[in-house]
């Protein structure tokens, strides 16, 4: 784990949130992307070496929607960027976290990424993520 | 807005999440704190240009005590580091943002912070935090 690639934050609306964002952060959304194997909208700024990714939701029983709708909008996971990712996942695994796929999967952003279960990780989401290879999926 | 100074994530005990984050994060706990007016102990990691801080109470009525019991552990707070606090400040005051504190306050690690009311941010609790100058606080 080389440092923090992303924090990712549940909201209801990006047509809402990305002039909040834009405001509170001082800097332009540079991208914007649909990923619809996770049912989410996503925007993203950038701060130093790390990205603020915002979600939305794009079903109502989605995974967002359903912590929104639990929990409100707020923090949702924190990325790290690994090198390899298949031995950073046999490395937790070795140290007892459980993993919530056994395989990397696309994630957005060009990314493999790999979610621990956060009952392991006192509560809090963690995502693994290296950037994808030419070729790899 | 440099960069993502800080992650805090709220604990029960410090003794069962350092060693835990230890592990999950494959680097030591280089520092641990009190903040006597925060009614905080602190534990601090580095990945990258950025510090995960584990934040627990001392206090069984302290903010971070009531947020885990109303909550459950998990994230607590993304911090900011700027250059001038007041400056930055004064920027979110004139966007609409609502500031907790009026002035800038000691917290953690040397720091001169600020923290922006959550409902004005999408449920996140956002730090502004300084380095400290000798002479000031």
């Amino acid at each position: 784990m080389h440092k923090i690639e992303h924090i990712g934050l549940a909201v209801k609306s990006l047509s809402a949130s990305v002039p909040l964002f834009e405001k509170l952060l001082d800097t332009t959304c540079y991208k914007t992307e649909t990923v619809a194997s996770e049912q989410v909208k996503t925007a993203f700024f950038q701060k130093g070496e790390t990205k603020i990714e915002l979600l939305e939701s794009t079903d109502e029983n989605g995974v967002i929607a359903r912590f929104v709708e639990k929990k409100g909008e707020g923090m949702h996971h924190i990325a790290f960027e690994v090198a390899d990712i298949r031995a950073e996942m046999q490395r937790l695994r070795n140290e007892g976290f459980v993993l919530l796929n056994e395989e990397p999967k696309a994630g957005a952003d060009n990314k493999l990424v790999c979610f621990l279960h956060p009952k392991g990780t006192n509560g809090v989401l963690i995502e693994l993520c290296q950037e994808s290879k030419p070729g790899e999926e």
